[in-house]
Formats: C-alpha cells, structure tokens, sequence
C-alpha cells in the first residue's frame, strides 16, 4: 500500500489552483521539453514493461496498447502543448446578474478539487491526463495499469522533476490503495475509472463520491430505408473494425427491413476481408450467405460489447422499431443512423437517449481528440455534469460569487420591501 | 404502496419533451389558471392537513410551512407564469463545430429524463417543482411530505385536470415507495431530496441514482478585521434570525480578534431582541455580557446546524485562521466575509470551496429566487453538475450530435490520412 496523504494533495491543488494561467501554461511546456529530453530513460522503462507482459504471455493488443515507441511519444508531447494553448477552463464568469443596486451575482469556473483517475495500459493517457489536470488546476490521486507500471513511475518522476516534486499528484498502486480511495469522501470529488466494464461497475457501487464515466460500450448503427447503400456498408464496416477494442467500437447493426436485401448481402462481402462474426437474427440470416463467419444470434449477443471482431446483426420493421431496440439494449454511449431522409435523422437524434447521436458517420467519432476538445480524460454515458467525451470543461465546477454592501434579505419582505432588479450583465 | 409504472412516466416525459416550448408553456398557464379557479378546493384541503398536524402536536413553524394561504397559493401561481416566461432550457446549442468538411458537431441541451423529487411540508414546492418540471421537459416521480397529504393530492388531482392526467407525473407517498425509487437505476436519472440532513444522507447512501442537494447547511458569517461594524451586525443578525430554520441561515460567526472588542458586544445587542443563544468559544466569551443568553461553546457546536435561534461564536487571528476552520467545518453551502478589504474578499472567493461566497450581504440570499433563476427544486452542494441553488439550467443535460455525409475514422489514420479541421461555429 502506498502512503498517500490525501489532505496534502488538496492544499496542493489548491495552491496549483491560485497560480495564474501562465504559470499553469509554463508548467505544461516544461512538462513537453522534460519528456522530450529524457525519452531514452522513457523508453527503456516502458522496453522493459514490454518484456514482462510478452514473458507474462500478454496478447498482441494490450502489448499494442501499452508500447509508447517514439511515435506515441511525439503525440502525447504534442497533446501537452495543445492542452497548454487551450482556454484556461477556470477563472471564466458564466453568468453575471445584477440583484439589486450594489450587489452583484456571479458564476464563475473553479477547479473540481481532486480527482482519482484509475487508467488501464495505455501509459499515453498518464501525459493526456496530467495536462488536463495542471490546466484545469486539479489534483491528482494517479492509478495506472500494473502492467505499465515501469513506464507510468518514470514519466511521473519526468513530471515531478521539472515541477517541483508536483505534490498535487500522488500515485497509487495497489487495488487496496484504490479501495482506500474510493472510501475517501470529502478528500476526493470525483472519481473517472477507466477499464473493463465490469472494474468500473465495481467502482460505481463501492463508492458515495461521484463517479464519471461508462461501463458498457454497446454502440448501434441504425441503417435507415433510406441510406445510401455504399455510405451504410463503409459507416458500419469503419464502426466495427477500426479499431475493435474501442468503447466507441459498434456492436449491434440494425437494418431495415425495407434495405435487408441490399444492404446485408453487401456488407457481409466488406465484412469477410476482415474476418468478422455476424450474430444473425433470424430475417437477417436469410439475406446471409452461410459459412463460418454466420452464427444464430441469441437475445443475450445484443447485450453484449464484444470488443472483438464480431457483431450482432438485426432486421428491424422501421424506424420505431429500431428506436425501441435501442432504448432496451444500448448503454446511452454512441448511437449512429445511416439515412438521406432529414425527419428520420431527427427523430433519431431526439428520441435516441444517448451521450452520442451520430448521422452518417461513424460511430468511431466518439472522442475527445476527434471532438476538438483537444484531450480527453474519459467518455460519461452519465446525464450529471458531463455526457460524451469528456475534455477540461468536465474537469471544472461553479461557484456563485456574491458581492454585496451590506443588503439584508429582511429588506426584501414585509411591507415596503425592495424589489429584485434581476438584470442580466455582460459576464 | 403505490403502483408506479416507471417507463410510462419515461414514455410520457419523452412525449412531453417532443413537444415544442409554446406547447408546455400553454400547458403551464393552463396549471396557473386552474389553480386560480380552484382555489377554494385548495384552501379546504390545506385546512383538513393543518387541522390534523394540530391534533398531532405540530410546532407552529412546521405549521406555517406547511399552511398554503390564499397569499402563499398567489405567489405559487405567479411563480408558475414566471417559469413559463423563461428561456426554454431545452434544444439550445451551447457548442456547434466544424470537424472537417461535411461533418458538424453540436452539443444541444436535452431534459434530463426522469427525476426522483423529494420534499418536505411545503405544498407550494410542489407546484414550483412541477412548473419547473413541465419547462424542462422532465419527468417526475414526487414524494410529498405526509402532513401535507390532502394539499398534495389535491394540487395534483388539478394538475393532470388540465393536462390530459399529466402521466409524466407520479406521485408515491410511502417510505418503501421510496427505497423502491432508490432503486430504480436506469428508470430514475436524478434523485433530489428535500429534507433533514439525516434523512438527505440515508438517501445519498442508499442509492447508485445521482443525488442532487445538501445534507448540512452549516453556513458561516466572517466578520473581518476591515468590516464596517454596523453593516457586520446587521448582516450577521440577519444571517441567523431572518428564517432561521432555512438551510442558508447562518450557524457560525467567525470575528477576527482585531475587531472583537467592538463587534461582539453590539452584535449580542442585536442578538437579544430575537432571544438568540450564542454558543461562544473562551476568547468571544471574554467580550460578551454574562446572562441566559451566553452558553461555553464544545466542539461539537462547530459542527451543529441549530437550524433554530442560536448559534457558534469564535475569535480568529486572521484570515488564514478563518479559512482554516470554513475548510474544516462547513458543510460546503453558504459561506460570507463581511469586510472593506479588496484582497480579503479576493482570497474568500478564490479559497472557500463552497457552492456560494458572499461578501457584504447576507447568507440568506442564496436561493433561486433572489438568485434570478426564477424558481429552485434545490441547493446542490455537489460539485458535479449543477452547484448552488438549482433552477432549470440543473434539469437539462446536453447530447453531442454529430451529423456527417459518410465520413469514416480509417481516413484520419496512416499515411495520406485526413485532418480535421476544428473550427468554430455560431452556436
């Protein structure tokens, strides 16, 4: 267990919070240059990261997922001067309101607090999040995937060096620790796990602090009557197989019954170059050549993230239906139509209550980066604070600032009481 | 029991929210005019509930909160026709941008869905709830206080009158009617309960359903070295005796030592006329007059949320010893400095970490009423989502929509890949 003392990391926070967007910026560069200077040492720990997973029998995807060659380096490092030149996401007056004569009402951004931030393999989305969490001057209570665990302590001694040991960060280790953590109301404001479905749900249910975040990533492409065939087969091919692994990765294909015909027979084609699994339902197999890649869907395929290549394919009747499957099976995470028909891709985009509603593209969009939010910390299929890829602005709270000279609220009732002007002000 | 069907009221609040502004507008005027039409029926309804909590033995101030008078019944309806002529919250673009060509995202508010509302004696909170309820396009599971039974059934039997039985609303009226709702994840988006703290906290750890609202409200006045002394008393009288059973009174003042000599005993002046107990730590002590009204103030009292007429009085050194003892003691609601000091009130704002700051006015301001937000279900001391008292900017989350013309994520990727664009749009 690593001794972590969560009341230091609040009063660092908050002095990082009292520092002026400048030095926030110029902690962030310095932060790029570190990272640049000393790349050898970063991939030497992440070399030997590398050879206990393969040792450790890792498959090929995580190893994927956990390499930081030079490449990835150079991205992240130019994420960190991205999030460097963004708006300060504090310090910003929401709404300002005039009362009464003299006493004026405002809204203005703060820092969250402290934020515990669990994050699998990637050691990538330890930089991503550090930047976010310097520009928004949050804390930090760091929890990285044990496997990059060589990778994620020496960009945090990087860190760390270039920033004053960096006390608003601590990083944990152990599952006791994040237990710990999630016990740790009051100390910590908002927690953002990141991981299988099932570590988040754990999260979710074994903590009082808000949680933000998904478990599921059950996405749908909806192929509308009236989409153009091509543009349905290469939406629903790029939603599966860009990249399987993803959260944003589709799962479900509904077709129309009224494009069953045309549709199926031509995205089975697209799909065998890449070797997917169809879950049919049973119209769809009948628009199905037989073969290895065809299996009988049963009700549980379309409540499952397959994160793989394979999907569950579905006739539906029109577009009620397909707005009906969706409310029963999605996980509100990303939603997409394929249609040329404009009431459709409204209705859809009203009806479908999830983070994302997407019309013809696909579902992959999903993404803080892709979004032009220029980093993310996770994507939230929550309704509270933030919904969707979530960059600084989710990483900020309000306070209502009041400024009065000396107004009483007993001069607002009774018999001759004052009124309220309420005028709105140029925030 | 009541037989709540939870997804007809999520298939009504989705009917209500397809609706168009003008249409839950009328809806809204058409409340205010039945409850004006049939007011006589309120009014015998209220006196059967008061007739009843008197038999029972309640105190007068429940009595009062609980009494629905043709005054108080004028005030509810005129706060339903304020609501209905605010900005609809719902449909709005907060953000509208560029990705590449042909594909725009927007971020647009939506209701939430089904929300979980909890409150006390008031019967008028059960028409600002519903009022702000129909705005937003919301759905409501309500849970009205058992003392204002008649008053509640009797409001709602004129709501769905006149609104084809409003089946967006239901109404549960038991404690295991409750730990169903608490339960009921997936079908209730939002849980805000009005309350005792103990009560606000069974709620908040029974439930995997967002929480909106506040447990304490121990709310403190600062009295600076630099205040006006007369504009400190009075703001720190009205503070606590203005309504002192409210969550914004104050229960702590904080004096600073250099100006305790001339503020405690004017302030215990004050104090007597309203038969206030001050619970005084040993420094205040030495500045008070003895008599019945002065009590040695323990720990604990820093802690207590009176909510009646008595409060915590302490000496601090300074600023920094204020600060200190509001991060370690108030509940995170309400918070005042009452001081001339630009700095002073500078670093109050930017270091106490609650939902409202206040300088120079009374901590009895912070509602949505005298905030301008037109009308609160509650005061949300969560920093996630909405802080502060919430009016309709709290009912509403947003969707990013995204709408494309066959833009797949491949093309972004590898060599000659695409890049996006990310430019900003009018809203």
């Amino acid at each position: 267990m690593d001794n972590v003392d969560y009341k230091a990391v609040r009063r660092a926070a908050l002095a990082l919070s009292l520092k002026s967007d400048e030095e926030r910026v110029a902690m962030l560069l310095a932060v790029a240059d570190a990272l640049d200077a000393r790349r050898q040492e970063i991939e030497k720990a992440n070399a030997l990261d590398i050879d206990q997973a393969r040792r450790q029998g890792m498959g090929e995807a995580l190893i994927h997922r956990l390499a930081l060659p030079s490449s990835k380096l150079d991205g992240a490092i130019a994420g960190v001067r991205a999030v460097a030149a963004q708006k300060s996401p504090v310090g910003l007056v929401r709404q300002r309101r005039l009362l009464d004569e003299g006493l004026v009402l405002e809204q203005v951004t703060y820092p969250i607090g402290v934020i515990g931030m669990i994050f699998e393999a990637r050691p990538d989305a330890l930089i991503q999040i550090v930047s976010l969490a310097i520009k928004s001057a949050n804390g930090l209570i760091l929890k990285g995937g044990r496997e990059a665990q060589r990778t994620n302590a020496c960009l945090v001694d990087i860190i760390r060096s270039c920033l004053d040991g960096a006390p608003f960060i601590a990083l944990i280790s152990s599952h006791e620790d994040v237990d710990v953590m999630l016990r740790m109301e009051g100390e910590v404001d908002l927690i953002i796990p990141r991981g299988s479905a099932s570590f988040v749900r754990h999260v979710m249910d074994n903590t009082h602090i808000p949680v933000l975040g998904h478990a599921d990533g059950i996405c749908s492409v909806y192929i509308h009557s009236q989409a153009n065939l091509d543009e349905a087969v290469a939406i629903a091919v790029d939603s599966k197989v860009q990249y399987p692994a993803a959260c944003n990765a589709a799962e479900t294909i509904l077709v129309d019954r009224a494009i069953a015909p045309r549709f199926i027979p031509a995205f089975q084609k697209a799909l065998r170059e890449y070797g997917v699994i169809i879950h049919a339902d049973g119209e769809a197999m009948e628009n199905l050549e037989k073969g290895k890649d065809v299996v009988p869907a049963t009700e549980a395929d379309f409540d499952t993230e397959y994160l793989a290549l394979a999907l569950a394919l579905k006739v539906v009747g029109n577009l009620d239906e397909a707005l009906e499957h969706i409310a029963a099976h999605s996980s509100h995470h990303t939603d997409a139509i394929v249609t040329e028909d404009a009431e459709a891709k409204a209705r859809f985009f009203r009806e479908v209550d999830s983070a994302d509603v997407f019309c013809n593209c696909s579902t992959r969009f999903a993404d803080g980066y892709r979004f032009g939010l220029g980093a993310e910390v996770g994507i939230s299929t929550s309704k509270i604070h933030a919904r969707g890829p979530v960059g600084l602005e989710g990483l900020v709270t309000t306070k209502w600032q009041l400024s009065g000279s000396g107004q009483l609220v007993a001069s607002y009732s009774g018999p001759g009481a004052r009124s309220f002007i309420h005028r709105e002000l140029e925030p």
